[in-house]
C-alpha cells in the first residue's frame, strides 16, 4: 500500500520532542531538519518573516493557497459600557498579532487547541486590513487616505452584498491547506466574541513544486495570468503608504478584493484566436500577439493591414498603464467553488490588488475596464471591497494597528 | 518582488512545441524535463497509470487534493425513444474514459478547451463508481454484489440528502488543486445534457513536499489519522473483488463516501487528556496509549490499576477489527467549507472507505461505533452514499464498466 502510515520515524517528535515543546514555542525552521540524518526537510517549515516595516502577504511571493475572510463587529461588541468601538478593534488586532506572530513561526496560537497544526507554516502569511466604514469611524481624525472608500459601482458590475464589504479582513496564505485551515479556525476562533465572518473565500494556485522552474499561474479560463506585475523596485513608489501619511499607514497599503465570476460556458464557445483577441495575449505561452515569447514587451503600436495586432478593447491594452502611476500589485487567486442551483460553474478570480493609491492607480485602469474591455462579455465582479491594510509589526512588543489606534 | 513572472524560459513550450503538439496527445512525463539543461522538473509531470487491472485513486498514494463529486442523471436524458438508461450511462462512461485516460497523462480531454490546464496531471487519477440503485436498475441481472446497498441509518446519524445518494460519482485527486479543477470541469462539462451534479464535496490533505519524511496526514481535530490501515499486501484480500462476481466486476470494490461533521467547538473545551482517551492515542505523535510511537501496535488488554489503558469506548479499541475480515481501506479528506448561518465552524472528514464486502468488513466496525464510540459526542454523518467501482480499462479501446453495461 502507498500510504506512509507506519513510517518509524516520526520528524515532529523528532524535531521538538513533543507538545511540551511546542507549547513553549519552539520553532521549526529549514535548520530543524539538521536534527536527525534520516530526516529530509519539506517546505512545510519554511518560514516568512512576521515582523517588519510591512506586512506579509504583499510582497510574499503567493503562496499556493489564500483564503480571504471578512468580519464585521458584533453588534454587541461594538460598543457598551465597558469599552469603545476603537477598544474592541484594537483587542481583535492584538489577538490576531499575538496568533501571528506565533503561526507564522511555525508555533502554537496562544492557547491554541491544536498545537500539532501549527508545526508546519508552509510559508504561513496572515495579512489584516481595516474596512473604509470602520476606519472612518475609529481611525486618527483625517488619517484616513483620501482613495481609501468603497469603489463606485460600474455598469458591468453585479455586487452581492454577500461577497462585499466588511469591517475587518484577514488574509491568510499558505503553501499548505491544512496550515490555512488551522489559522484562520484559530483566529475566528478567538476573536468570535467581538467579531463574525461576514464571507469568506478560498482561493488556490498551482500547487508548490508541480512546477519547479516556476511559471506563472494560469487561471481557470487557461490564460497565464500575472505576466504583467509590479517588480520589487516598484514597491517603495507604488505600493507603500509613506510620506505625510499618519506614522501607523507608513509601510502600510490599500487592499481592493474584487470576486470576478468567469461565464465559463460561453467563454468555452469562442475558438482559440477569439479567446487570443480578447485578452491580447496567446494561451499557450501568454505572449503579448505581438510577441513569441510570455517575457516580450507588447507593442500596442504594432499594426497588420492597418489593424493594431492586439485589438484596442482587449484586455491588455486597456489594462496597461498610461503614465506611470496606473500600475499596482495583483496578487489574485482562483476561486472554484460548488455551483448553485441552475449554475452549470462557480468559477472565477479572487481579484486581490494592493497599491498606495487607489485613485491614482487602479481606478483609472478599472474605469476603462468597465467600459470597453473586450473581457467583460465573460467576467462579472459580484463583490467588491476596500481596506486599509497598517503598516508591520517593528517590535515583538508591538501589534497591528498600534499607532493608529492604540 | 518575488512573483517569477518573468521567466524567460517557458517550460510547456519546451517540452511540447506549444498546444498543437499538445492537442495531438503530447505526453509529459517525468523524462520529459530532460529536453532541457535550464529546465527542472516539477511533480506536476508525476503519471498515475489509467489502464489496467484496477481504477486509479484506491491503491494510490492519497494525494493533496480530493473532489467527490455525485451526479444524478437527468430526468429527460434516462430513458427515452432513442436510447434505454443503461445506453445513457454507458454513453457517459465512455466520454468519462476517453477523457480520463487523456487527462491522467498529462494531455488534454478530448476538445479540451482549456488544454493547458492538463499538462500538470501531478498524479491526477478519476474513480469511477454507480450507485447502488443505478446498478440495480442496469447491472446484468443478478450482479450486484449482496452487501452493495445504502448503509442502514443509525441512531447517531443526522443524514442530509444535499450530502448523500447519486447514480454515478467521480472521485478527482491531485497534488494540484488547478488540475483538479480543470479535470472536473471537463468531466462534468462533457456529461451535462446527460447527467448533473446532486452534491460536490471538496477535500485536502497536507499538501506535497510539505513533509519530506511522509508523516501520516492530521485531520482538522488534529489527531493523527491514517495510522492503521490496510497494506499493500492486503489489496487481493480486502479490496478488490474477485472470485464468483460478475466480470465487470472482478478488480473493482466498492465504495462508502460519509460526509462526517466535527463539532470543533466543544471539542476544544476538552483537555489533551480527555481527547486522547476518546480515541486512544496520543495527539503529539498518534502513539497508541499502549505504547511511544505511532507505529506501536495498540494492547488493548494493557489494564493498569484494574482499569483498561485505552479506554473500551475509545474510537480506535471500538474501530479496531475483531477477526481478519473488519479491515478496509480509509483514504479520507479532510473538509472545510464556509459556516452556514448560525455555524461556527464547517468542518470534517469526507470519510471514504473501500472494501470489497461492506456487510463483513464496515458495517460491523460501523455498527459498534454507531453504539458506543466515545467521539460520537464530537462528530455526526451528515451524508453517506455507497458506489459500485467497476474494475479498471484494461486495453486503450475499452471503457470503464463496459463489461458491466456495454
Ligand atoms: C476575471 C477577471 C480577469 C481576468 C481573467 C484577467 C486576466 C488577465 C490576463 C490573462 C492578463 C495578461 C497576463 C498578465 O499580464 O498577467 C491580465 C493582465 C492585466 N490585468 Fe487582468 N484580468 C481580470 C481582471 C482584471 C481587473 C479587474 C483589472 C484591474 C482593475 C485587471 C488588470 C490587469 C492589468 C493591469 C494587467 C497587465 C496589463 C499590462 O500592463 O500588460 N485585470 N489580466
Ligand atoms: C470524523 C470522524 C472520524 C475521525 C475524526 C476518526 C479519527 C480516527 C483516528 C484519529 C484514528 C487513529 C489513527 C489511525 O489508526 O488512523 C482512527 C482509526 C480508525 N478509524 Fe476512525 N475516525 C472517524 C470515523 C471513523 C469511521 C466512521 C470509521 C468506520 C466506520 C472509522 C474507522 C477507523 C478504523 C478502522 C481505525 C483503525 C483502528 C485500529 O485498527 O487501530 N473511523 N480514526
Amino acid at each position: 500500500m502507498a500510504e506512509p502510515s507506519r513510517l518509524a520515524v516520526n520528524r515532529r517528535r523528532l524535531l521538538t520532542g513533543g507538545a511540551a515543546a511546542l507549547a513553549g514555542g519552539a520553532v521549526l525552521n529549514q535548520s530543524g531538519a539538521a536534527h536527525s540524518a534520516t530526516v529530509q526537510s519539506g517546505f512545510g517549515v519554511d518560514v516568512e518573516p512576521f515582523h517588519g516595516p510591512h506586512q506579509g502577504g504583499i510582497a510574499t511571493a503567493p503562496q499556493s493557497h489564500g483564503l480571504f475572510v471578512a468580519f464585521d463587529l458584533n453588534e454587541g461588541a461594538k460598543a457598551d459600557a465597558r469599552r469603545t468601538e476603537r477598544e474592541t478593534v484594537a483587542a481583535i488586532l492584538r489577538l490576531w498579532t499575538a496568533d501571528a506572530a506565533r503561526l507564522t513561526r511555525g508555533a502554537p496560537a496562544l492557547a491554541d487547541t491544536e498545537p500539532e497544526l501549527a508545526t508546519r507554516p508552509a510559508r504561513l502569511t496572515i495579512t489584516v486590513g481595516l474596512g473604509v466604514e470602520l476606519f472612518d469611524r475609529i481611525g486618527p481624525a483625517g488619517s484616513r487616505p483620501r482613495s481609501a472608500r468603497e469603489l463606485p459601482v460600474f455598469d458591468v458590475d453585479r455586487l452581492e452584498d454577500r461577497w462585499s464589504g466588511g469591517d475587518l479582513v484577514l488574509q491568510i496564505c499558505a503553501d499548505d491547506p491544512v496550515t490555512v485551515a488551522h489559522a484562520n479556525r484559530v483566529l475566528t476562533k478567538n476573536v468570535r466574541s467581538m467579531a463574525t465572518p461576514r464571507w469568506r473565500q478560498a482561493g488556490f494556485r498551482n500547487a508548490r513544486g508541480a512546477d519547479a522552474s516556476g511559471t506563472t499561474m494560469r487561471n481557470l479560463m487557461g490564460q497565464v495570468d500575472g505576466t504583467a506585475n509590479l517588480t520589487a523596485a516598484d514597491f517603495d513608489d507604488l505600493v507603500w503608504m509613506s510620506g505625510p501619511v499618519h506614522p501607523g499607514l507608513a509601510g502600510g497599503t490599500l487592499m481592493v478584493i474584487r470576486r470576478i465570476a468567469m461565464h465559463l460556458d460561453t467563454w468555452d464557445e469562442l475558438d482559440r484566436q477569439s479567446k487570443e483577441f480578447t485578452v491580447g495575449r496567446t494561451l499557450d505561452s501568454g505572449a503579448p500577439l505581438t510577441g513569441s515569447r510570455e517575457a516580450d514587451e507588447p507593442d500596442f503600436s504594432l499594426m497588420h493591414n492597418g489593424i493594431p495586432v492586439i485589438p484596442q478593447n482587449s484586455h491588455v491594452a486597456l489594462a496597461h498603464h498610461r503614465g506611470t502611476r496606473e500600475r499596482f500589485l495583483r496578487r489574485p487567486y482562483n476561486y472554484d467553488d460548488p455551483p448553485g442551483p441552475g449554475q452549470a460553474s462557480n468559477t472565477g478570480l479572487i481579484f486581490a490588488t494592493f497599491q498606495r493609491d487607489i485613485d491614482e492607480q487602479f481606478l483609472p485602469v478599472q474605469r476603462r475596464l468597465a467600459k470597453f474591455d473586450a473581457l467583460n462579455q465573460w467576467t462579472t465582479a459580484i463583490g467588491s471591497s476596500v481596506f486599509v491594510v497598517p503598516g508591520g509589526v517593528r517590535t515583538p512588543d508591538g501589534y497591528l494597528g498600534q499607532e493608529l489606534i492604540g
